[in-house]
């Protein structure tokens, strides 16, 4: 008994010494600048955390979830899985010849966006339909991997994995360390961000909510494949998005990033829980190292967000004060 | 420096130490009696966690479905949420005097099943529709969680919630003791099994699918609520596990475990991937201590899915030889 005794307390004062180690050398959120946003967010975690604390939240209640596009990573000049669907049509055009008379289809081959966008909804509807689906859910991830591995965003001639946030990236790190169930609902496609959310956001698949088309279940050559149809199964925006976290998750989340109009039911809906709560809004200000852009941008139009956040005094990302580093990829 | 090592040696030692003897005090899957099928389960689980084995998979890719009905717990004479529907008819007819002399509802009242039945599912739809919807997902939670708390099975008089099968329990908990995620995929309602599956199951609302009726984002006194409508969204049965696999896991489990003929689908998507997987069927074979059914039950019919079982040598549990003890409740 008595080495048993001896063992255990050994056991707990190595602990505690790594526990102490550990917190001298892991500075969180270090892309971050000093500051009252990046206080907010820690003193959130904390008060949440911290077993004596009246606004404890079990570990298993700490959901936090964070829109994409504009969050997580760029979204000018236009929505990277746009990027991903005209490069599609392109290499899909020699198989459609018609694609030539055809709208849509033939402003997209001439990368006349313009012509698209007079298209309206339905245009984009068109092109997301006939680049994305017509192929088993297993042969759209090799396609989605093998255009991130190469593709290259036209501004900053940069892998778009590159252009994610590394301030964001260290928040998910640092909620990760205090027990958050980190998620991703997003506007873009489910199965165009699952390929490589784990490796780049370290979320894995199951945590990713999106927007998605329906999928057909068959029998080839005695093994069953889910076929990805030409027709919308959900629009995971606004409102969707808090129908598919309800849905998808089943509990409510205690804190919640985004930075569009488009988050603003997420946000809303996040808030309006019983105890402790958090919201974010990313305010894309930097236009020398980003863009900058909110209430008369036609992509992550910020704008009864923006009012929202100021009147329920959310915390706002001022991003060029508040990030030390912007890009993943930066030095 | 010499400090640190010395610590870190006794760290290392301590960790074997209290890793020896947990290994010898815990007994998995206690409630299994010894045999073929305990030693399948065994042994695959040691195959696919071992670092060192051919077939090791990687913690987060160690994905676990399991049907509820009949599966996790029991759904004789009929599935558990009818007896909770039913009951919610009785309270509400007051309000409904018009039921009394429409179908479905006027069987409903009278207790009479084979009134109901002879409407086939439309009235079994009727019947959820009318039970399940019109009050807001926080309401519906409640009224769940007060039902099960006092709803008694008419041939057991035990609440629903003893009636989980022991050994799946124990199942479920060596899994993730092998850092498994353990999942429900039940043809059930998701708003149904949610309120009880943490707490019950060790399993959260975010790891249960399910089949869901529609809900509408509104806003009520300045606050969004979420407002449960009389419309199918999603049936979660047969090919329809598949996609929502599919949709809400986005990864293929290693492992499936069901009853059924409507977990075949599930647990073909499952085996068709590579490396090692598992399928598991739960035959009832044991008429004493539960009930007796496969190839003629209305509820639970397990015909294709036995020969299939059968003829790919997936492991079939026979309750009255493999399990030790049936409920959770029982002695």
């Amino acid at each position: 008994m008595k080495t048993i005794q001896t063992m255990t307390l050994l056991f707990f004062l190595v602990l505690a010494f790594i526990g102490q180690t550990m917190a001298d050398t892991t500075e969180p959120l270090s892309s971050w600048n000093q500051g009252k946003t990046k206080q907010q967010i820690i003193e959130f975690v904390n008060k949440v955390v911290m077993a004596d604390s009246p606004d404890f939240v079990p570990a298993a209640e700490r959901i936090a979830v964070f829109d994409n596009d504009g969050t997580l990573w760029a979204e000018q000049p236009m929505y990277f899985q746009l990027f991903f669907a005209l490069d599609r049509i392109k290499q899909l055009a020699p198989e459609h010849p018609e694609w030539n008379t055809t709208e849509p289809f033939a402003s997209a081959l001439k990368g006349d966006m313009k012509g698209i966008i007079a298209g309206g909804e339905q245009a984009i509807l068109d092109i997301v339909m006939a680049s994305h689906a017509g192929m088993t859910t297993e042969e759209f991830e090799v396609i989605v991997k093998d255009w991130l591995a190469t593709a290259k965003h036209p501004d900053t001639q940069r892998l778009f994995t590159d252009m994610v946030y590394q301030p964001m990236l260290e928040l998910l790190s640092y909620l990760r360390a205090n027990d958050f169930k980190t998620f991703i609902v997003s506007g873009g496609g489910i199965e165009f961000i699952r390929p490589w959310s784990e490796q780049v956001y370290g979320i894995p698949p199951e945590q990713v909510i999106g927007s998605s088309i329906k999928v057909a279940f068959e029998m080839r050559e005695g093994a069953p494949v889910l076929v990805r149809q030409p027709a919308l199964d959900f629009y995971d925006d606004k409102e969707g998005k808090v129908v598919a976290i309800h849905q998808q998750i089943g509990r409510r989340p205690i804190a919640a990033f985004g930075n569009s109009d488009g988050d603003l039911q997420m946000l809303q809906w996040t808030t309006a829980g019983q105890g402790a709560r958090f919201a974010l809004y990313v305010h894309h200000t930097d236009e020398k190292r980003e863009w900058a852009y909110d209430r008369e941008s036609s992509i992550g139009k910020f704008d009864k967000g923006l009012d929202q956040a100021l009147a329920k005094s959310w915390t706002i990302v001022d991003m060029k004060q508040d990030w030390k580093r912007i890009f993943s990829a930066d030095k």
